[in-house]
């Protein structure tokens, strides 16, 4: 038997999220596991990095499978992308020792989420980024987005419905860039809990609005109560953009994205 | 009565296109005529600097339209952006002196071209780039693009359906850009003729692709015949990015884009 890894792009708008849930609702795993049993012949389960909401993008959600089958790489690659729909595309493939596991063996992940701040609408970018049509005090977003930088307890900054059985983790950083009328949150962790960076980016967007000063995060880390903070900023703006394994995978190295956005690795 | 400019951003991929060829056509100027009217409660016809193909975006495409109903500028985006399906938005609107027309007025268009190139097809931006997957001589392209400069006679990059009456136009500039794995062919002239931009990148991609010298461009002028040149490079890489009017007029300056892209003005 042999182990890959993939690498995954795709476009969350029309997918309900990574998990398959129920039969006949478009998951990413789903779609993924039907093109993979065809090209092996065989029944493929995937087992990804994390698992996004509805709506939401990754450029490089890392996975892996098993499989009996014998293909070149160049064979699967070609073989799931001419079958894969457009919103879906595979970036690479590898073997792996049997020891790799995308979800348990991962350090760390990371995301990033895209505000587009102007009056009116985006035509192009609908359903990639969040728009904010009102005014931002940016420079405060960026200081307070580093409020969330180290360890801490996030159970005001997690889903009611999480289902994690501990909410300490570690942010390893938690950056906002400036790019002409674009923001871009990059935030990495240990883990991320069930809507934390959505959270996150809600609280940010309300501190850019000025409806509370910084020092109010201590106050909702304080809390830990969900209700101390406000509201959940929409899926559509967030990508997952890598997972990170220890030194001995040697995974690829893809550029982050999303899309052309060059910001420091 | 009253004549406005607008500037429109669109995803072209669902619209044929900008000119309303026959009822039930979606084309942009169509479905932008149909909410102004809505919003002026009166017949709106919408004059565009451009007229793009089936697939081609534009980020700002410059338009005018006359009107005896007196709305507020932010009554006419807001009605607008509210009513407009989510791949066409205003991005300005401007009342203008009745000598103001944005075709004729125009003394010259900007497009953006972008490639993607990488082995494996993208799915963010599915429909939005043009995937080249083959290797490309990238230095070679941007030397190649040079040749375009100036002015020429352009009949062996015309469309045989084009109906312009001269096919000698000016190229201000004509750029080859190269981002990450990003190409983007940035192209000013006085006109474009019609599949002008998307030609004139056929034949660099095959220039890319080392399949002659960009020497033999000469020679592919010199015979002004569209048999001479190659393949038309396909139209979802395409932009509409600007188009350019006498100083008196005084239209807003937007970023050129699309997407986050920051080139050079």
């Amino acid at each position: 038997m042999q182990r890959y890894a993939l690498g995954i792009e795709f476009c969350g708008t029309r997918f309900k999220g990574w998990q398959t849930q129920q039969p006949g609702v478009r998951s990413i795993q789903e779609t993924l596991e039907k093109v993979l049993s065809k090209i092996a012949d065989e029944t493929i389960i995937v087992h990804g990095a994390g698992r996004t909401d509805a709506g939401v993008h990754a450029t490089n959600m890392i996975a892996h499978f098993d499989t009996h089958a014998i293909r070149p790489e160049r064979g699967w690659m070609m073989g799931a992308n001419s079958i894969l729909p457009k919103d879906i595309a595979l970036q690479w493939i590898q073997p792996m020792d049997l020891d790799f596991h995308a979800r348990f063996k991962a350090c760390a992940r990371r995301y990033r989420y895209v505000v587009y701040n102007a009056p009116y609408r985006p035509a192009l970018l609908f359903g990639q980024v969040t728009h904010a049509y009102y005014p931002l005090n940016v420079q405060r977003m960026i200081e307070a987005a580093k409020k969330f930088e180290g360890t801490h307890n996030f159970e005001t900054f997690r889903a009611a419905a999480c289902q994690s059985n501990q909410p300490v983790r570690h942010v390893k950083h938690c950056h906002l860039f400036q790019h002409g009328a674009y923001l871009v949150l990059d935030i990495q962790a240990d883990g991320f809990l069930h809507h934390m960076v959505r959270n996150i980016m809600g609280c940010l967007l309300e501190i850019g609005q000025e409806q509370y000063d910084i020092d109010h995060i201590d106050e909702m880390f304080a809390a830990q109560d969900r209700r101390a903070a406000g509201v959940t900023a929409p899926p559509h703006g967030l990508y997952f953009v890598n997972a990170y394994y220890p030194e001995q995978f040697q995974l690829p190295k893809t550029a982050l994205g999303p899309l052309w956005l060059n910001l420091p690795d």
